[in-house]
């Protein structure tokens, strides 16, 4: 613990938005210890905490005035700056862990530097009820100031894991999004194996742990991926190259077709891969599948 | 072992078809002491497997007559109707292991049905270099004649896990597909994650671990997506519900936009949430996203 956090265990903070994600967060601070003084734009759920012990303000203003760190959670980024219009924030730690894009957390840092106050963006990997319960794997992605997430680091791991990404306030939602629209497309394939056994005498909970079992062992990908993004080399080691991938993947459109079902969730992905392989056989035929990414930059 | 089994460890058999997997399993099979009698369409590399100590055959017909046990993987299932065409299969326990549909399976055992053969498909999770490699973890799905494959199953064990999968011989093949497919939404959500940080300050081999981290988490999603299927329940315990995602959902889109990402890759599966979700907003809005299965379905 450092210095600046000798005191963390009961230092005060304020929060600003209390839907179930703000409400799940000042209830665990509250738990911890610290005092917690909240807002919300309808009254009534600030009520609901002043049960477990929070200061209610009278408006937002009162709120940020009450203590240096300030933790936002609001609907979106134009709530917070419509929430925080015209407010002192000279001097405040601001937190953001309003759901945000990238451009949106780099736009927000600035807009606070030129109020004075030091911004973290954060980018929430939890549900609200994973939040105080650091047994689910919960965490949140910081970035921006490290100065003031190292002053608050303690604090801020109390709601759930705190992992700083970097200073450039973009990159927690960057992190946030990436992490998402990958899982995203985890669903799309899951959904799309379990809409071709619809019908047929195969009961979803056996396929389940086989379908659970290759899905972890093509996780190499990911690792695979990075480490040809970084060398540029898409064709060492590889053992199912993109000529013979784009060869099979007839088959899997075809079974789809047989199954009755739409092959919109995997189609765009064999697309590219043929794109890939078409655009240059000779260069590309060797290579693993990672060459896709390229394609998808505009 | 069972009866049939007890003289599994020198059971001869043919096998059709030399390309770089029919190859790996007349390897595997000649190094654990099996007789094996080979053909290939273009010789030279049924000659290439004679100095592994394989029998080469001069055609089709006097391979499969050589042996009772016949493994054919041929380029696809329209080869393996060319290759087998007027030959006598009376008697012959035949093993498809052609990439093909489900249909084309169950097609292919009533015209080995018709020819007076037993017949199993087979799937097989395993690229080339995983064959007679069990430590990597490959294996094959078999379907069909359940005789057959109990017969033959030690032999079958030889190059890789056997797991039999139901007596429709479409199922092999259905199963191969269902997983395959399930990778390629996996690697569709990665490829787009390593899109988005494209360009950024982010190295991908510092991405990898989070991304492999929340995906491994998220796969929980088989699982619950299996129960949901059985249950019909969609709604219970959901923690983040379908209405919050389709709410989220435009964050990522704004986010790949900014990078200067294509969607096409993640855009199908939360357009299928927001179809879910908007076909009935009271029934649907609480459940979770395995809804998107059923939109699947023509």
């Amino acid at each position: 613990m450092s210095d600046t956090d000798t005191d963390a265990a009961q230092r005060p903070l304020t929060l600003l938005g209390l839907g179930d994600m703000g409400t799940a967060l000042a209830r665990t601070w509250l738990a911890a210890g610290h005092p917690v003084t909240v807002w919300n734009r309808t009254a009534a759920k600030a009520q609901a905490l002043a049960g477990a012990g929070a200061s209610v303000a009278a408006d937002a203003a009162e709120a940020v005035a009450a203590n240096d760190l300030v933790v936002v959670c609001l609907l979106d980024d134009t709530s917070v700056g419509t929430a925080l219009d015209g407010i002192d924030l000279t001097g405040k730690d601001l937190v953001n862990l309003t759901t945000g894009t990238p451009a949106e957390g780099r736009e927000r840092a600035a807009w606070a530097a030129q109020r004075g106050a030091r911004f973290v963006d954060g980018g929430i990997m939890a549900t609200p009820d994973m939040i105080g319960a650091p047994e689910t794997g919960g965490y949140i992605f910081y970035s921006g100031s490290q100065a003031l997430f190292e002053a608050h680091r303690t604090v801020l791991e109390v709601p759930a894991g705190a992992r700083f990404v970097g200073t450039d306030p973009g990159h927690a939602a960057l992190h946030d999004v990436a992490l998402l629209s990958g899982m995203y497309g985890l669903f799309a394939g899951i959904s799309h194996a379990f809409a071709l056994i619809d019908g047929e005498d195969i009961a979803p909970k056996d396929l389940a742990p086989l379908l659970s079992e290759w899905l972890v062992a093509m996780g190499f990908f990911v690792a695979n991926a990075a480490e040809r993004l970084t060398s540029g080399d898409l064709t060492t080691g590889v053992v199912s190259n993109l000529a013979m991938q784009v060869a099979a993947s007839g088959t899997l459109l075809r079974t789809a077709e047989e199954q009755g079902v739409s092959a919109e969730l995997i189609r765009p992905y064999l697309d590219l891969m043929r794109r890939r392989l078409e655009a240059d056989e000779a260069a590309h035929g060797g290579e693993d599948t990672s060459g896709v990414i390229t394609l998808l930059k505009r």
